[in-house]
């Protein structure tokens, strides 16, 4: 039987598919209150949202969907105040939205690797900073970041803004672990496997726009392998590693 | 006696004082040619518009201005530009251009993560793709980045911007690495260690705006010491690690 007293409420982002929606789960089962962060309810994730809601309702668990963009500060904070105004805490911030690109790392412009930074990195910076002032308040807590199988750059095909924006959140990660310890609150960099069933991730992963492409190639369709293959110098082809 | 024709042209990014300036001169008398990467010449770095060219002239050695800001792709384009037309080639870039902010981790506005990010790893995708085009053309070349003494996190007083910025650019220098090795392009991570004297980097350190401090102090006036002491629990301190 689940006793709710002794449950702990707890914010999982990007619990639309994948990790997010496990992290959802497994905790909700478990006894936990868990809000569940879906981007975009609707239309987008609207599947989503009715997956949770039947996850709920047939294990008669406590999840409940909430919206925050976290790539505003002022969405974080709503989604955290509404947290704290249902159940009065916030124990445990699981830090998992994040998006991906692949592509040759000459190929982006630095509008793009800016824009993953924002999601990927800015996003646990908001959603932290919007957690903080009620989880040190308590006087205990944990913060999880879901980091990525690798963050030292250097494997092909292609990941080097990601690669370059888990890097970042990683030392963000640990900075904050030394700077909230003296208030009680724990921290976790919890890096999963490649992961690549039941998640949205690689299916919705964003690419170089063709305009950055600076000598187009024919004959090659994914813009990510399209943009490398045009500076590849095939004629003097050496093993990259 | 200078030999022009074994000599390579090089470009420094954020040569105005400290690594960058050093970076510059060392090269040039042995016989390089060094363009020195000096935002905003005038008014802010007259002086080290005019350092340089008193040690260009006191040594008879080939060192030359160039003014890119680093966070517009266009400026970089045009340093580059302008260095391969007068010297029909470019050998080795010295990413070295960087900003640093102090201050805890909770106290910054996503926002000001961004703008550093901006400058410290943007700036460098930047200047790599700039040069690339015609670095890869050669066949050979040298990219370096200069890197920070910690990339890892978790080192109070408060660097968590700096070091998320700092690890971004080590795992997309790792990423384009391995994808300019088979142009016969080299690469490094210079990482020298903490350097105070000869630069203004740390006398132009940001800080967080005292707007972000949740919770004002008195009797603490610089403002990331402030942002810092403001949230700290002074009653039941803790050895933070």
């Amino acid at each position: 039987m689940r006793n709710d007293d002794a449950g702990k409420t707890i914010l999982v982002t990007g619990a639309s598919s994948g990790i997010g929606a496990l992290s959802v789960r497994a905790p909700a089962l478990a006894g936990h209150t868990v809000y569940a962060g879906i981007r975009q309810m609707a239309p987008r994730n609207a599947t989503a949202v009715a997956d949770l809601v039947r996850h709920g309702t047939g294990h008669r668990v406590d999840v409940h969907a909430v919206e925050p963009d976290v790539t505003s500060q002022d969405s974080a904070d709503g989604a955290t105040d509404r947290i704290v105004t249902e159940r009065s805490r916030l124990d445990v911030v699981v830090h998992n939205a994040g998006h991906i690109v692949l592509g040759a790392a000459e190929a982006f412009a630095a509008e793009q690797f800016a824009d993953l930074y924002d999601v990927d990195v800015l996003g646990t910076e908001r959603v932290s900073r919007a957690a903080l002032p009620k989880v040190r308040e308590q006087g205990s807590g944990l913060l999880v970041w879901i980091g990525g199988p690798s963050t030292r750059g250097g494997c092909p095909p292609f990941p080097a803004p990601c690669f370059a924006a888990k890097a970042a959140m990683d030392a963000l990660a640990v900075s904050w672990a030394a700077e909230v310890l003296p208030f009680g609150i724990g921290t976790a960099i919890a890096v999963p496997g490649a992961f690549t069933t039941g998640t949205n991730h690689l299916a919705d992963a964003g690419t170089p726009p063709t305009s950055t492409v600076r000598k187009p190639t024919t004959g090659v369709t994914n813009p990510s392998w399209a943009a490398w293959a045009s500076v590849w110098p095939r004629s003097s082809l050496r093993t990259p590693m």
